[in-house]
């Protein structure tokens, strides 16, 4: 039997529904035709019947969608548990903190934007933005990158300089490939220049910033690939496209980093009716790569130099390859005439990393195929960005225009990578930074260990303490080794009656009793585990000295000058690390 | 003349849409009813109709849109700035630091969830929900509050014990009072213990954690205020409140916090229909507020102890206290039986924190009318949460139930109270952390300053450098002042000759030449700017050596003991002090 009783149910109404249902079926195409060609209905109306209409399919739909329940995430998108929280937390340090070495600022939007906010700055990926639903007042998209609302947000308030940061969220209807790290939700990590600046100089930061964070993120071999839009446009003008073809054509071109140039010169030609001589010319040029002295032959090249606007493209690559040389960061930049970008915005440089070491990400196939010129395998662009000086312009009520000049690091792909490096290493990955958890052999305890466990919260002590009132002491350890608490402090009778806790290292095993002080809230700083260090061994002092944290933890509380020189596991102990910092 | 053109034009078309609206108007009320009395209807035929009906209104709405653009963030949404940012930041240290120091990992939820995940938990408030277009494919809603994600999370991964917090930005769309820090996005902080525990512990330490969060964010007194669902409904029981109003006298008792008890009681008795005895004893009760005493005198209160519910709760609020005790923070948490809370799926303790100093905060002026029994004005909730045993097992396919008990901190409201205490602070917020600023007075410096700067980056310290080839002196120093920089490292002719780089202090106006030692970029922890410590100042010298970013940046080349126990603005130097640390 396939129908259950609902099925059932559904069916002894069928013969009944099937002629309503033609009824309604000729009825919605005659009112569909009607509403357009009566350009007098208004809005309020059309939401009205919406409305109405909505209502009812929650209704008809209602029933069904609770037996199809399902327990999952939006499409394309993913929780994040704790492991890869506390790898994305290291992650957004390094960037961060390279971002405010910099000297930026950041500043955050909301996660949506009114939907003319967001319409004709993204040319063809548009239809990828996703909206919410009208439900009465403005209308709604979810922002789909961190620039346009940073150019919405100059603009309304009147912003003409500022260097910052933004990392967040952005949303994108795509295709998602999710083992690639292409989800529908992911970060964005965006650095941006905004001013009337000399030339180059802040675009030439942008790509040391990008050098640095993926060197510091060590994820293996990378190049950072530049161009310009305008010599793009140029070369585009000299090999006979016609104008309104550029942008078009421009998108082929952007192709190439995927597909072989057969590939891309047959879209050129065939899809797109370029001429096959101009198409060959194109595949001239972007076959090109080089750095400063490739800018310089072209300047020469008897065709580019005839664009003005190609000369002014390449005369900037020039200077900024000379302020990269500066940098010491020309190693890794290579000036690659196939470089495109799809967004609209861009006017002026733009660049793109990618690493080249394959194996190491998740590997689009297609990109095996090759680009022209590339020696090693691309395996994935993990940022991007250039010039945009016409886009605050776009939201100013007079047009005045701000230029800028931005990164985004593809943070998802990074992520991707180091989740994989994790996984393959030995070393296993905390969640949490606790440092000693208050434990308990004896029944009965709890209130001393409360006590206990407060005291240390109270002196800003990372600690923790089981939830039940009678744990067995062995799963109180092994809660320990599985989480990495190094230290746990464990309260028994006896040691209550002599004031003392004893301190166990999980990973040696070593125990030593410490002097238990109750201390008032106030001194939180004060440390209230003391130990005798004449009564502890010197190789579990070391071990108890290890980190910064730990020293917090514990002080001895006579003179410490003897074990001044003895070796710990990092370099000799020195009286200063045996003090407490705050 | 009130018409502009393009009404002109509309209007000409007047009398032709007259008559086609009158044709529609008519229809369309045909069209609903129809629909209404036809079962038989499919979802798709739905879907297909509406968006025709939405084309259609984009095509009519299209032109309008486009001359009334509005620079502005959705209705109830801001951004911040890098001042509120700031400020952020810092508010969310404090908070994160407090959750890591209890234990507590961290995990991350998309910003949607299918809507079904959302559909029934919230009570009366479902309205609220923003959800996204019907684009195809699945219905998504953005997220009302972290704690549904986090149940759908826990059911999906069949996770049973886990102490998390989780720190994103939440969507209602409420009516938006900005001024009072009420926003349709905001940020929750929210903190939550999942698992089968003894009783009242996990609850006393959700409780414990919002004491430390706001006694550490200074932002005056505070109570915390403390009740049980079971309470709540056991009262309601023995007061002779029908079975089926539970839930809608306990969202009227709710607004105790907002309204006086007389136009509470008229609400209950007038709209709800409840009897005017059974109110006045329930007015009776939510009149009570006192600590584990007040606990004690409802066991033995001969109504009250007639309900076994109402005993559950009330063991279990003395059991908390006795908990509360241990972590000494029963001076500010309060036993108050007018706590309602809105939200449907808490099933034991609940709690809410509110300020009581009045002034401080962004008042709502509805509650200084004054709750029954308050004895200061409450300046508007900062924090809240509760036992929520049931909400898991909503998810789980066979019911499996995960107890959860979790506190939610109201971070708006502290921004609004942080940003106003900022504003009348004379301190100045600063929005980057540069340490040094790379400047020069002559022309044609600006590679030996790019020089320079990278260097700096590359050694890990915080600089900049302006993005003009040839500024002012001047202005470069301006820029100091205004950004709060301590140091400006200036270049010029002679300077480079003798190899040096001449360090001024902003604030004091200092000089001191500095030796300049190029160092190879991979040693970027080695301190490359040193100073003769004979030749410089000792008032210089303590400034510079004031903090330990600057620690980092400036180093005696020659051997600094004669230095040690010199007292500097920060106590006395110290040789440790003067090494490089990492």
């Amino acid at each position: 039997m396939f129908l259950n009783p609902r099925c059932r149910g559904m069916n002894s109404l069928g013969m009944f529904c099937v002629r309503t249902l033609a009824v309604v079926g000729c009825r919605t195409a005659t009112r569909a035709r009607a509403l357009c060609t009566s350009p007098g209905i208004t809005v309020a109306q059309i939401d009205e019947e919406v409305a109405k209409l909505l209502e009812l399919k929650a209704k008809i739909g209602g029933d069904e969608v609770k037996h199809q329940f399902v327990l999952k995430t939006a499409k394309g998108t993913r929780d994040y548990n704790p492991k890869q929280m506390a790898i994305r937390e290291k992650v957004f340090n390094t960037i961060i903190s390279c971002f405010k070495r910099h000297g930026a600022e950041t500043i955050d939007t909301p996660v949506f934007e009114l939907k003319e906010t967001l319409t004709g700055k993204y040319g063809e990926d548009s239809k990828l933005i996703y909206d919410l639903k009208d439900q009465g007042g403005e209308l709604l998209s979810l922002r789909y990158d961190l620039t346009v609302p940073f150019a919405r947000y100059l603009a309304m308030n009147k912003i003409t300089n500022i260097k910052r940061y933004h990392i967040a969220k952005v949303y994108r209807r795509d295709n998602p490939a999710m083992t690639r790290g292409r989800y529908r939700e992911f970060y964005q990590c965006d650095f941006d220049i905004a001013g009337q600046y000399d030339a180059m100089i802040p675009d030439a930061e942008c790509l040391k910033i990008v050098y640095e964070i993926l060197s510091e993120l060590d994820l293996g071999d990378f190049r950072i690939k530049v161009n310009d839009r305008r010599i793009l446009d140029g070369m585009f003008a000299v090999c006979g496209v016609p104008d309104d073809k550029f942008r078009t054509i421009c998108s082929t071109v952007d192709k190439l980093d995927k597909l072989p140039w057969e590939e891309v010169k047959k879209e050129m030609v065939n899809e797109k009716g370029l001429s096959e001589e101009a198409a060959d010319q194109i595949g001239e040029y972007v076959s090109m790569q080089g750095g400063m002295d490739l800018a310089e032959r072209l300047l020469q090249d008897p065709k580019m130099s005839q664009s003005k606007q190609a000369c002014a493209g390449l005369s900037d690559i020039k200077l900024l390859f000379s302020y990269l040389q500066l940098f010491q960061v020309t190693d890794k930049v290579v000036f690659d005439l196939s470089l495109a970008r799809g967004l609209d915005y861009y006017t002026g440089i733009i660049y793109e990393a990618v690493l080249t070491q394959a194996g190491v990400a998740p590997v689009c196939t297609e990109a095996q195929n090759g680009a022209p010129g590339e020696e090693s395998v691309s395996v994935g662009s993990v940022a991007g960005g250039g010039r945009y000086d016409g886009l605050v312009g776009m939201f100013d009520p007079k047009g005045r225009k701000v230029p800028c000049v931005g990164v985004s690091i593809g943070i998802e792909r990074v992520f991707s990578i180091m989740e994989q490096k994790a996984e393959a290493s030995a070393e296993k990955v905390r969640t949490t930074e606790v440092q000693v958890m208050v434990a308990s052999a004896q029944k009965n305890l709890m209130e001393e260990k409360l006590k206990l466990v407060s005291e240390l919260w109270n002196a800003g002590i990372k600690a923790e303490v089981m939830y039940k009132k009678n744990p067995k002491l062995l799963s109180q350890l092994q809660h320990c080794e599985e989480s990495g608490i190094p230290l746990v402090a464990i309260l028994g009778e006896q040691e209550l009656k002599d004031g003392v806790v004893k301190l166990r290292v999980v990973a040696t095993r070593d125990e030593v009793r410490s002097r238990h002080t109750h201390t008032p809230r106030s001194t939180s700083s004060v440390l209230f585990l003391t130990l005798n260090y004449k009564q502890t061994p010197v190789h579990l002092m070391e071990t108890l000295m290890n980190t910064k944290t730990q020293r917090r933890l514990i002080a001895c509380h006579s003179s410490f000058k003897d074990l001044q020189g003895r070796k710990s596991p990092r370099g000799r102990i020195k009286c200063a690390q045996m003090k407490s910092s705050k």
